[in-house]
């Protein structure tokens, strides 16, 4: 740590500098119980040069407009996902592919509808307020709006206690984010179960309707969709997420009055309809036979733009093969870039990647995701073997220069999550997580919140990572 | 390295893991010829308080949102300065610092003056263009528009090979941030020059005017203002950015045709004024006569908000003052909390300060400064002595679960920059450095580009670093 800290590697421009103490390092690591893998200065030039031409001449910014502007937002089963698809393989093509085709898949077909209206009206106040909220993805309708008394309760525990007085209401949860998590993923972890089984826990005593604080930690209105889920032995009743400003205020009135919500929403599903994943490659010279995988999901709720997410996953790893291409990279492993289908309600996409793997019998070396914002990058996270990790934690010190500060255990992505019981390595890019769930699954994921330099970063690491994996295997 | 990586100290929850790692890590720093300072499992609780006191009470981002609307910018020799100056010192005093005060200081009092006009006319296409620009700070006025052919040049050595051609023209310097940099801060660092001296450069060979690229990285056409200087040996013409966009038309317009600009500015230099450093102070209980110093820079540029620079850095200095009162803290060494007059054109209020803490004796240990945008923290730079720094290295398991990856050599701030004649030791924040020079010195310096939890992470991580300064010392 003393040895390898980011001064020590810092200045690239000295390289001798940066190899003497790559060796002391080394000498290092050797002490320690780790199997350690060869590094060489062929590799810091390669991924300075790999560095450049993503800085300099990179296209995941030009694309990921291209993508929210002229495509925009990409629901399962949308006119626009199939739009999205073609135009992902034919820009992939252009870059130079070897190949590129669509796997299809058949994708759950859930449309949130035109009417959501929710308006609370504080009793005995003649005072209404318009509350800012969506439908929860998967939700459905109300039908005529339910007109119900606001039951809020702080969590579970508190709807537990309180269940003979749910009968008839609109249960609102107030559970939020955890401000004191640095990483915000901890705190979207927790309180995920309130958007995914509020609905049926409330349903459960006999409630007509749920609210939820959105799963966001900013200190904007924007409500958070996002996929919840009912247990089929329940009234299927409406759901909805607030913004926190909104959240804020229905918890403040009701400490304070009786309050009635009057809740619309048109949630429905139309039967399943087909999409693809669209998957490009490069095969490679030495295992043609053998596969790493690289995506993010082209899929993306039915508000805003899907820029962070995942759009950003995506223009990365279409990034990474224009530079390999750029640079005559030739991998020794076949290299997959893909564009998963459904991830936000269904991973249905997913699923058929690995079980057309598996039919094919194909091995899977190494899948690696962007799936968390194309926010400014600081490490990467590994479903892998000890001995695995040990290898790759060898290789920070080729990463550290370009913002990375760890290469540790636990991470992957949803999408090639499947993957792992045909014993692939995972991994997950991990950008900085504090704006994350400033945008996610809001009308304000939009390209004008993707930084250039941050995306670009981002897809940097990812295709230097890559290139390590594919030199030295796993 | 192998030991003390991200996950290791992640889990916060389970104290006894990360103590058994961070013994595994003192005992391998014990093998490298190194001074460690203890640490304890108090230190981490304790900081694990100010971070929860921090990120959930912080009030970091409401201060910035009152200094940055309800006042401004606040230029140096402003009434808006002044009024920013009561305000800090009112608001310190009601966060119960133990006392706080004016420093009366001597500032330059430059005015942008209201006419500026910037026109480019491309000869022989009757065509006429608005250009996005800002006078430089201490730039002196036209006078009447200044129009003149544009002499368009990559950088000063190209100026140098066409020194004949400049008599009479407006000197147009192309270069650019280097984009490959991953440190933003070294892209300014290169460009910073044509800023400062390029304008008497020009004038030098008879030129009547001269244009920037402004020192920017990003995707918009916001221009950058900032000092420069003339040499008072050479006639002193009107000196402006470019934004980049209109950089880029310009640039390119010149290798099509002859590009006449109209040149309209008026600085100019009212008597030097008296501004204020604002000092609070907290009373040490063991070393009340040697002194920590935490600051950023009260003054701006007379566009945008002034938010991340340095509004960010004030509000991060007294949201320290107000989470030690909150936690009951006694510093052992006396903490002075100060918000710097003077930085952006003069840098008064950091020599003001340091003179007269040599004039009375004082003894400084430590200062500490956020002056890079209140982004998302990754670490700290110093300026001390190599076994100083050894030491400082060893809190490094302290504070990367609160996101700092490195405590290395190289750092401090403009404004305690004059202290290091006293021995005080110097450190900066440095936060992510990508989205900085988006705004930098822009009408686009505002509060809605500050995020709440970054400025609040920047404060904690400062705040824990003065907590184990003033434990163990330096």
């Amino acid at each position: 740590m003393v040895i390898t800290d980011g001064q020590s590697v810092k200045n690239l421009t000295n390289s001798s500098f940066i190899f003497s103490h790559m060796k002391k390092l080394l000498f290092l690591l050797a002490a320690l119980p780790f199997c350690v893998a060869a590094q060489s200065e062929e590799d810091a030039v390669f991924i300075r040069k790999l560095a450049d031409e993503v800085l300099v001449n990179g296209k995941a910014h030009d694309l990921l407009r291209d993508l929210t502007k002229n495509i925009g937002h990409r629901l399962s089963g949308s006119p626009q996902y199939n739009k999205a698809a073609v135009w992902g393989k034919t820009e992939m093509e252009k870059m130079g592919a070897d190949k590129a085709w669509l796997q299809e898949c058949l994708v759950p077909n859930w449309k949130r509808g035109k009417d959501e209206v929710f308006i609370a009206e504080m009793d005995g106040r003649k005072q209404k307020r318009m509350l800012n909220a969506l439908a929860l993805g998967n939700s459905l309708g109300s039908g005529k709006p339910v007109v119900a008394k606001v039951l809020a309760v702080e969590d579970f525990n508190e709807l537990e206690k309180r269940k003979d007085e749910v009968k008839g209401k609109i249960v609102y949860y107030n559970a939020g984010f955890d401000q004191r998590h640095v990483q915000t993923f901890r705190a979207y972890g927790e309180m995920g179960q309130y958007r995914r089984s509020g609905a049926s826990r409330a349903a459960k005593y006999g409630a007509v309707g749920t609210l939820i604080r959105s799963l966001g930690g900013g200190t904007d209105n924007f409500a958070h969709t996002g996929s919840m889920a009912y247990n089929d032995s329940l009234p299927k009743i409406p759901a909805a997420a607030l913004g926190l400003r909104d959240a804020d205020f229905l918890w403040d009135m009701t400490r304070h009055t009786d309050v009635t919500v009057s809740l619309t929403t048109s949630g429905k599903f139309n039967p399943d309809t087909i999409n693809h994943n669209v998957i490009a490659e490069l095969r490679g010279s030495q295992f043609p036979d053998t596969y790493i995988t690289i995506g993010g999901h082209l899929d993306s709720w039915d508000v805003g733009e899907g820029a962070h997410d995942d759009g950003a996953g995506i223009v990365q790893t279409m990034e990474i093969l224009r530079a390999f291409k750029q640079l005559g990279y030739k991998p020794r492993y076949s290299i997959r870039f893909v564009l998963f289908a459904n991830e936000e309600n269904g991973l249905r996409g997913g699923q058929k990647y690995a079980e057309e793997a598996k039919a094919k019998g194909e091995k899977h070396l190494f899948a690696l995701e962007s799936d968390a914002g194309g926010f400014t990058p600081r490490g990467f996270g590994f479903t892998a073997s000890p001995e695995q990790l040990a290898k790759i934690k060898a290789w920070l010190p080729l990463l550290k220069p370009y913002g990375i500060g760890d290469l540790e255990a636990g991470g992957g992505g949803a999408d090639i999550g499947p993957l792992r019981s045909l014993g692939t390595v995972l991994a997950g890019l991990q950008p900085d997580s504090q704006r994350y769930f400033d945008v996610h699954h809001t009308h304000n994921d939009v390209f004008e919140n993707v930084n250039k330099r941050e995306l670009h970063l981002g897809a940097l690491n990812m295709a230097a990572l890559i290139y390590l994996v594919d030199k030295y295997g796993l």
